[in-house]
C-alpha cells in the first residue's frame, strides 16, 4: 500500500523561524518516504486547503529546502482564519475531508500559535466525528510566547534577541546624544496580551542603570503619573531614559493606551500607537525631547539577527512532528522542554492539544521587579538561553541570500470550487 | 618641543561606524607620539572642549580602542551645537582657544556632518583670525549621505544596508499574509532633505515586482492620487504592496507630509509620523489593512548589521585625518574616492572645508525611475558596494559585547567656567 501523504500548513503571523520548522519537517519526512509520501503545503495555510490549493513541495530541490532553515516569513503563505467549531463550520471540515481523500492525506501537520491549536485539534477529531482517519499535529509558533505547557515558542527567541539588540543599540545612541538633544526614547514591541517580548528588552542591560530604564508590560496596570516619575528620575538620573513598551500596554480598567480600534480576523483588536502616546505624555508634561520607534513586522522578520538556540528549536519541532506522527501519534503538540540542570539544555517532548487549545502563558509576577517597570533575575535566568547564539544567514550583493521556492502547485482533483 | 595634543570630538546625530573612525584616528594617532602627543576627546562633542571638559583617551586599554570599530553610536558623547559665525559667537572662539592653549591642542579633528564642516572650517581659520596655531581637519559622518565632494559618508552604507535588508525581510512576512491580512506596508526612513536612505530601501529588490513596490523620496514633490493608484496597482498585481517613505517627503509646495512642528538646535525641523499619515490615506481611500513601522534610531544605530565596506570606509577616514595632519594640513576634509574601474574601489583623498561646508548633496534625478518610485540601475551600481560585505560585532550571552571606554576627564587648568 502507498504511504500516506501529508498536509503541512503555516498559520497566523509569520516569525522569521517559522520556515526552520516547515525545513525540519520536509526534510526528515523525506527520510521516510515508505511511512510518508509527499508533502504538500497549504497555500496561504488552512485556506490553500479549502481551496484545494495545495504546494507540491517534492517539486523543491533539496538546496530549496535546506534554504528555508534560514529564510524568514511563511514561505508557504500564511494566514489568518479561523475555523470554528464543527457545529459552525461543518462545511468547512467536509471540504477539508474530501480535500484530504482527493490527496491522500493522512498526516495534518499544522504551524502556528494558539488558535491554530485549537484548529488542529478539531482536525484531530475527524477521524472520530466524521469517520476520516487522520493525525494532526500541532508544531508551535508564535513571537508571543504564549503557548501554554512548552517551555518557550519557537519564533520568541529570535524577537526577544531582536528587541535586546535594539533596545541595546538605541541605548547607546540615545546616551551619546542626550546632552543637548533627545532624553527620552520609546520603543514600541510586540505582544499583544502577554509581556515577554517587552521582557526581553531587559536584556540589553548588563550592569545597573543600563537601558532600558523602564519596560511597560501588559501584565501590568499602567498609571500616568507612575510612568512620568520613573522617565523624570531615569533622565534626572543618567541624562536619560530608554522605555520598551509592550503594545498591549492597558490602563487598570482594560482599556489600551493606544486602540487603533481596528480587528482582525481572529477578532482581536489591532493595536498600534502606544509609543507615540507616551511620547505626547512626555512631551506634555515634563517636556524632554523625545524620539519613538515601531518596529512592527521588522522585529518578527529579522532574520539576519536570529537567535542560533531559536532556529535550533523551531528545526526541532519540525521535525519531532514528523517523528511523533511516524509513531502514531494524534491530537499533540511538540513542546520544548528544558533541562533541570544549572547549564541550559533543552530537548523536544509532546502535550495533548486538548490541554493547549485557548489558553494563554502569560509572564509570570515574579518575573517583573516589584515596581513594575523591570525584569527579576527570574526572568533573566529564563529569557537568557533563548537568545543565545547567532545563525546568520548567508548573503550576497549585501543583503541575505533568502531561498526561493518554486510553489508548484499539485494538480487538482476535485471539480468542486470552495470559496473562503 | 613635546609634541602637540590633538582634540576630537564627535558631532551631530551620531552613526554605527562613526566610533570607527574615532579607533582610526585614536590608533593612529598612537602610531605617532613623536608628532601627536595625547588625543583628547571632547566630552558631549564640542562642548566638552567649552566647558574643559575633556577625555584622556590615553587612559584606555588598546583593547578598548580596538573595541570602537566595532560599537555604535557615540563613544565620547556627540552634540548639537552650532557655533555661529566669528563675529557672533566671539566668545565661543575665544574660550576654544583658551582650553587648547591650556591643553597644548594643536590639532582639531571634528567628526561631523555639514552642520559641523562649517564649524570645523571656522575653527581652521583661528590661526589667521585669532592668531592661535591650529591644524583643523574634517572627518565625514552622516547616514544621510549628503556631504558634497566625497563619494559617499561613512555612517551611510551602514544605515542603507539596514533599510534594504529590513525592506527585504518585512516584504517576505508581508506577501506571506497578504491574502487575508495586511496588504499594505509602509516602512519610514531617515533622510531629511535628501532620499540617499529611501533609495536604499530599493535594494531589496531583486527581480522585477520584488519590493519595495514604491518608494517615496523628498526630491519628488508628494502626490496624493499618484501614490494610491500606485498602492492599488501594487496590491492588484502583486498581492501587497510594500512602500519606503523618506522622512521628508513633501509636497510640491514644500509642506512636509508629516510635520512634528519641534525644532532642533541646528534650526531644523524635527520630522516624524510620515508612514501613519501614509496610511490614513490607505485606509481612507482603499480599505486595505496596512502595518507601519518606523525605525527611528534603530537604523542608525543597527552595528550588528553594519556594511563592511562602511565599517572599513569609516576606520580609513580616521586614521587619514591624522596622516592629513601630519602632513601639515588644514581646513580640509577626508574624502572617499571612488575608482574608475568597473569592479568596485575606493581610496581616502581630501577636499577643502571652504567648499564643503553648507553644501548638500541630493540624490541625483537620473537616480530615481522616471515614474518617481523607484531607482534606476545607475542608482543602484553606485549604491550596491556600499552595503556590501558583513562585518559582526563579538556577542556574548546573547547580545553584542560592546565597548565600554573608562570616559577619565583630563584634569581641569583653567579656573574660569562656561557655561553652554
Amino acid at each position: 500500500m502507498a504511504p500516506k501523504n501529508a498536509f503541512y500548513a503555516q498559520s497566523g503571523g509569520v516569525t522569521s523561524v517559522i520556515n526552520a520548522s516547515a525545513c525540519g519537517l520536509i526534510e526528515t519526512a523525506r527520510k521516510h518516504r515508505k511511512q510518508i509520501g509527499k508533502v504538500f503545503a497549504g497555500r496561504n495555510g488552512i485556506i490553500g486547503a479549502l481551496r484545494e490549493d495545495l504546494i507540491d513541495t517534492s517539486k523543491e530541490t533539496a538546496r530549496a529546502i535546506a534554504g528555508l532553515r534560514s529564510t524568514p516569513a511563511g514561505a508557504f503563505g500564511s494566514c489568518r482564519y479561523k475555523l470554528k467549531s464543527l457545529e459552525e463550520s461543518r462545511a468547512e471540515y467536509m471540504r477539508l475531508i474530501e480535500v484530504f481523500r482527493a490527496h491522500d492525506i493522512g498526516y495534518f501537520f499544522y504551524n502556528g500559535g494558539g488558535d491554530s491549536a485549537d484548529t488542529c485539534l478539531k482536525v484531530s477529531q475527524l477521524s472520530e466525528s466524521l469517520n476520516y482517519p487522520i493525525q494532526a499535529i500541532h508544531i508551535p509558533k508564535t513571537v508571543d510566547n504564549d503557548l501554554p505547557l512548552t517551555d518557550n515558542c519557537p519564533g520568541f527567541g529570535s524577537v526577544a534577541k531582536y528587541v535586546a539588540v535594539s533596545t541595546l543599540e538605541a541605548g547607546l545612541d540615545v546616551a551619546s546624544m542626550c546632552e543637548t538633544s533627545t532624553k527620552v526614547f520609546i520603543l514600541e514591541v510586540m505582544g499583544r496580551h502577554a509581556g515577554w517580548i517587552a521582557a526581553a528588552g531587559g536584556l540589553a542591560a548588563r550592569v545597573a542603570g543600563d537601558p532600558p530604564h523602564l519596560i511597560l508590560f501588559p501584565e501590568i496596570a499602567f498609571d500616568r503619573e507612575r510612568f512620568l516619575r520613573g522617565v523624570e528620575r531615569a533622565v534626572k538620573r543618567h541624562g536619560y531614559c530608554v522605555v520598551v513598551a509592550s503594545e498591549g500596554v492597558q490602563y487598570a480598567d482594560g482599556r489600551f493606551l493606544a486602540d487603533a480600534g481596528t480587528i482582525d480576523a481572529f477578532g482581536h483588536k489591532q493595536l498600534g500607537g502606544v509609543a507615540p502616546t507616551l511620547a505626547a505624555m512626555v512631551k506634555e508634561s515634563l517636556g524632554y525631547k523625545y524620539h519613538w520607534a515601531l518596529a512592527d513586522y521588522l522585529q518578527r522578520a529579522a532574520r539576519h539577527l536570529a537567535s542560533k538556540t531559536d532556529v535550533e528549536q523551531a528545526y526541532a519541532v519540525g521535525k519531532a512532528a514528523v517523528e511523533l506522527a511516524l509513531e502514531g501519534r494524534n491530537a499533540v503538540m511538540v513542546t520544548i522542554e528544558r533541562g533541570k540542570g544549572k547549564r541550559y539544555s533543552w530537548s523536544t517532548g509532546e502535550a495533548p492539544l486538548a490541554r493547549v487549545a485557548n489558553s494563554e502563558h502569560k509572564l509570570p509576577r515574579n518575573f517583573i521587579t516589584r515596581d513594575g517597570f523591570g525584569i527579576t533575575d527570574k526572568a533573566r535566568e529564563y529569557l537568557s538561553p533563548l537568545i543565545a547564539g547567532e545563525d546568520y544567514p548567508s548573503y550576497s550583493g549585501g543583503i541575505p541570500d533568502y531561498t526561493r521556492l518554486r510553489l508548484v502547485s499539485a494538480p487538482r482533483k476535485l471539480k468542486k470550487r470552495f470559496r473562503v
